[in-house]
Formats: C-alpha cells, structure tokens, sequence
C-alpha cells in the first residue's frame, strides 16, 4: 500500500481534552507523512472490552500494514506490559490488557505468523515518559517509528504470541434446544449486536420460526435491511459485523428493549425455534 | 488542485462505532494518499434534510474536483439508487434519497453541466456489499476510486439528473405584507437559520422597522456581529451562511426560545414591518 | 520536520455543523498537502481560558514549525484583532483576546524571540470575509498560506507581543502555611487538574503529610498511577501535563466531590502539611 503505513487510533480518550490530538502531534513530529485515521475515540472508558469489540469489527478494512495504536488503559503505569503484535497483516500497538483479544482469537490461533514484543527499547519512548499517559509517551512514538521504518523486533524483546493476556470471549451455547447468546454491542442507532456470527447468524436469520426472548421481550420478526423490517417493532438482522443483531426501523432497538447502554456484556439471549441448527453447531 | 483530490466525509453515523474510521481503512486501501476532511458524523440519525442543510452550506468552500462522500441513509439495501453526481465542479456520491437536493437546486437547474450515474459496477465495490451498511462497501469503495483516477462515468450508467430525488424545499412567501419563513437548521451554539438568503436577507436585518414572531416570541433586536448584539435579548442577524438567522449573546436562541432540537424544519417565522421588500421580490 | 508543517486545530465549534470541515477546506484549497490535526473543537462554548488551559498543555508535543489555528472568539467581528504569534518554535493564528496567554506566559517572557503581527493583508484573507466566522474567512487562510510558504511578516504589521491580551493567570499563594491553589481543567475521566505544576507538583506528591480540601471534602490520598490509587477515595497525584491533580479510579474526581464542570476555574484548593516547601518557593 504504498511507503507510508496509515496509523489507526482507538481510545477512549473522547476528543474534549486534546489527548488524541497530542498523540498525533507526536507521531507527526517522527513520522511527519504519515496518514493517520480516527476509528474511535469515545470507548466508554476504561472499557477494555469495548475497545476489544469495536477493533474486532473494523480491523480488516484498514490496507494490510496498517498500524492501530489502541489505548484504553485503566493500568497505565502499573506492571501491565506494553506490547505490540503483529497478526492478520497489521501490527497493533496497546497495552497488555486483552484489547486485543480477538485479534489474537482470529488470527493467533491458526498456526498463523503472529509475533509479539514489549515496548522495553527506551530509545522509541518519549524522553521522560510520565505515568499516567503512555498512549503519548510510548504508545505513540512506537506506532510513529514502525511507520517510520523502525523494524518491528527493535522495539523491544519477543514475548510469546500465548503470553498476552486475553479476554474471557463467550460463545454461544445450547441448553437443549435453545441457543444462549449475548450481547456484545450497542452501536450508535441504538442496533444491539451479539456474539453470533458467521453461518449460524445467517441461518438464524433465514429461519421463519425463530424466537428470541431478551430482557422479558420476545422477537420474532427478521430482516434483511432496515427498510424492510416492520413499522415499529424491534426486528433480527445480520448486522454490516456479520453478527446477528437487533434493530428498530426509525429508533432504537437498545430504548425500546430498556437495555442498559453500559456492561452490555452481561445481557443473554435465549434464542428458540432454531433446533434443527444444533447439529451443525455442536 | 494538484493531482489527488480531497474526500470530505458526510454521515449521521457518530465516532463510537467506528463507523466512519472503516470507511477511511476501506479508501486508503484504495487511494493512500488522499487527503480526508470530516465534515461531519453527527448529522441527526436518518435525518435526510439536516444532512442536506449541513452539506449545502459547507461545499463551495472545498476546493474544485473534492468528492464528498455523503451517507444519511435510511434505505440502505432497499430500492434507492447509490449514485453519484457531478456539479459545481465537485463529486456527491451518496443514496439517491434527497441528501443532494441543495446541490441540485443551486448547480443543476441552471443548463449547467451537472451529471449523474447509478453506482451499479460491482467492479468499484466491496467483494461482498453487506446489505445495512453501503457507506463501507459501496460508497467509500466509489469515492475512493475517484479519488484514484478512475473516470466518473465507469462508476454506472448515466442518469438524468431530472431523476434525482429532490426534497421539497420549502421557500419564504408572502402572506399579505408578512413574510412566512422556515427555520432550517440550530448550530451548536443554539444559533437558529431560516430559508432568508442572499439580497432578502441583508434587505431586512438593515431594516429598523423589522419584527420577527416565532414561537410566541417578538424579536426585533438585530446586529451584524455577536459582540454587537443585546445582552440578553434574541436577536436577528445574517449569518456566514448567508442566511438570516436568531442567536443570543453569550447563551443560546433555541433555548431561550424553547424550540424543539429536532424537526426544527416544521417551525415557522413570520416577519412584519418590511412591507417595501415585497415588491422586488413578489 | 519536512516540507509542510501541519495544521493543529483548536475550537468551540463542536462538529456537528460542520464548521472545522470547511476550515478544512477551505485549507487544503490554498495549501493541498497541508497535514490537518484536530486538538479538539469541544472547548467550552466562548471559553477563552479552557482554550488556553489545553492549547498550553498541548503544543509542546507538536513538531517545531507547526501552525496552530485556534479559534475560540466570542469577539468576532468586534474590534478585537485577528493575530499571528510566533513563539517556542511554533505559530499561533487566532483572536487577540487571551487564547495564547500560557504561550505567552511560557515563551515571551524571557526575551525570546517572539513576534506578534495582525492579520490585516486582505490578499490573505477570503475574498468576503463574513463577520462571523472569521475562523473560516480570515484566520484557516492566514494559517493555509503560513503553510503554504508565506512570510509571517507578509500577514500584517508587526504588533508588539506586549500588546497582546493577556489573561490573569492565578498562580498559588502562600497564606500562612497552606498553599491556596486553583482548579484548571476537569477532563474526560473527571480528572481535575491544579494550577500547580514543576518541581513544587512533585515535591507535594512525594510528601506523606499533605493534606487537601476542596469543596468541603479533605484528601490526603496520593499515587503515581492510577493503579496504585486506593480503591475508592479521591487521590492526589501529578497528571502527565506535569501539575498536580486529582482522580479517582474506576470513577470521576469531579463526580465524587460534585464539582461543576463548567467555570472550574473558580474552585480553590487549600493545601496542608507542606509548610517546610514554602521556604524555596517564596
């Protein structure tokens, strides 16, 4: 793609303060031509798995040689190691905290040639690094030296691709004849996606006869795009992610189902109707 | 303007998803050095007119040949044409859903040589378009490869540019000697714009007789800048839009004058005391 | 740092309008290759000082030769004057009106070689420049062409830096044995920031004794990391903008001590058990 590699920057930093900014300002000032692109600051803070779900989802449509400089890290300063990981054809740049979790699930997994570091080579940090803000002080640099030319093993000692740390991601599982799902994320028009994805969430979807019970409501109606779900009810798709997900046609599938906007995580699904699928899956 | 053209970005998609970042991975794997503008991601969710509103008063200050990647899309995946369209010397690539009908009206309507293709050549989209989300797999995928060279008219076939979809833009008009305008847009400031442009507008904020009612509210304070304006009441102004418009010193019109935030296109003006405009305007 | 030094935004404009998209465009149309960072554009609406507070935590960490256009400017269109700073190796373009009085406070006190000169050389400006949005119409151009290669000098005449605005900046005072301090910034993690910075910043933090109140609550907590804070209590610590300040992990300072968020400069702190620090700083 081309000499110069984009850097990506996910945190949760939100943009009031002129943390992101300052993080540019740095990369610049190594890396003057770098292209560089926003994917979110506005993680909710210090949530990791947040960060770890919207990287997941946006990884691979950046060119192979990107670089993601992630920061959302509540142990900034402590012994959490910083690292970076080169997998899938991208390096990723962050803390040691499970923000990359399925990046490591995805492409760690398969024999693939995934290599990680620690950040330990002072010369890539800032001159006096501070405590409190290693997205500036030694995230950043990192990412503007790769995109610099710095090679990747200079940064610092390999680590064991199966030393990072890695969230606990849950699948879905039967309990008889009912498919336990959970949500995973609830996007900007309120969609609320799940942890169901590939050829499961399709054959979900094409199924008249499935019922999906969250939070005392019951779902039946599908679609396929949003102008072809019903006038007011909240309806399954498959969401842009692959994952299956929930909507409501001109609102808010997260308002009308009454979902808390944060620890998403803990919601279940209970999905019926789908047992002929169990066979395939288990 | 040199050889690569800028892609100024137009959504209602919000930073949190990720969304817009994906959209910027997908060109620069297309195009690596373009130059990308957010215009905006905050437009209101599905919120065609606002989209409209925020794109007509921003684009002739991009330079000639800059593609707009615009995406309010609340049809996505139905019958509504992806398009794009040349005129007043820029690309608009976007739904055919009336984000456009500024453009059209002020570049299109004048024997200019305003054109327009249907986005159908799979060869200019992703592998496989998701159904929900064409911005990523469709539209960007379009911007970018104009951006790369290739020639506007590969993208699909032509269209006339009569097709296009127009939303009825509602224009002042007299009822006897009192002016009947729209509200059309509240900036971040609580500024409120109406649909009085050009010589009309400049006519009545020079008129000391002017008396604006809205909401149950009399205005008939005016000023050329915010630092000349009351202290404390509302009052007219033009904006750098080139409309007449409402603000508050050192507050906010909207609030003061509890207008709704959302559908501000239903509220109404009327404006009295400037009688002797209706002739050259009538 | 290379041939075209980048562009750091800062304003109130919000994004939502598209305001800092057409400073944009309005950039790369005079000056193509420009890099463009956002510092923020959430200040505080008409904020003067929360502009300066992050402008000064911020510019060092850009590249020597950087352009900064700030525009926080309730003045517009007044007899407030439209400046260019030179200064610590970079530009600041914006309103006189005390945006750059930590720059000032930092760089034009010890005989440096700072210069001052107005923005009044229409050739730089747009070719009708609006009355209220200088930040496109006067200030994006005047930074666009700095970029582009002309003189600072060409701008306007020459203003002695002395003249500028200047805001009172409150420094700590002894009153008696407590250190009367003030809030400066509450950022997006709730985090409130002091006016105490250098060495006397870490000399409090490293002392076991101190002891602070701030609105009605006491704090004797301290750490280097937010993971090493306590639990569940306010602690001290140095932010990485080098000044004292306070947090609370896994939760907001400014939420536990019910802080406002807005006008926080007005929050005082007094600062026990550090009388032995006063000899060297009085």
């Amino acid at each position: 793609m081309g000499a110069v590699p984009l850097i990506a920057l996910l945190t949760d930093f939100g943009v009031s303060d002129g943390y992101p900014g300052v993080m540019k300002g740095v990369i610049l000032g190594i890396a003057p031509a770098t292209p560089l692109v926003d994917l979110t600051h506005e993680i909710a803070r210090q949530d990791v798995r947040a960060g770890a779900w919207v990287l997941h989802t946006a990884w691979r449509y950046f060119p192979e040689g990107s670089v993601f400089l992630c920061v959302v890290d509540p142990g900034v300063g402590s012994a959490r190691r910083p690292n970076a990981l080169r997998a899938g054809g991208r390096v990723f740049v962050g803390p040691d905290n499970g923000l990359f979790s399925y990046i490591l699930a995805e492409c760690a997994d398969e024999q693939s040639d995934a290599h990680a570091v620690t950040l330990a080579n002072p010369r890539y940090f800032a001159a006096r690094p501070s405590d409190t803000f290693h997205g500036r002080d030694i995230f950043a640099p990192a990412a503007a030296w790769l995109a610099a030319g710095v090679a990747f093993e200079e940064l610092g000692p390999a680590l064991p691709v199966e030393a990072l740390v890695r969230l606990d991601l849950p699948q879905p599982t039967w309990q008889g004849d009912t498919l336990i799902a959970r949500c995973t994320h609830i996007d900007h028009f309120g969609n609320i996606l799940t942890n169901i994805g590939g050829a499961l969430a399709q054959a979900i979807l094409n199924n008249p006869e499935v019922r999906v019970s969250i939070a005392g409501h019951s779902i039946t109606a599908h679609a396929h795009t949003f102008a072809e779900g019903p006038e007011s009810d909240v309806f399954l798709y498959v969401d842009s992610s692959g994952y299956l997900a929930l909507a409501q046609r001109n609102g808010s599938a997260q308002v009308a189902l009454a979902l808390p906007t944060t620890s998403i995580y803990e919601e279940m699904l209970a999905i019926a109707g789908i047992e002929h699928l169990r066979e395939g899956e288990s």
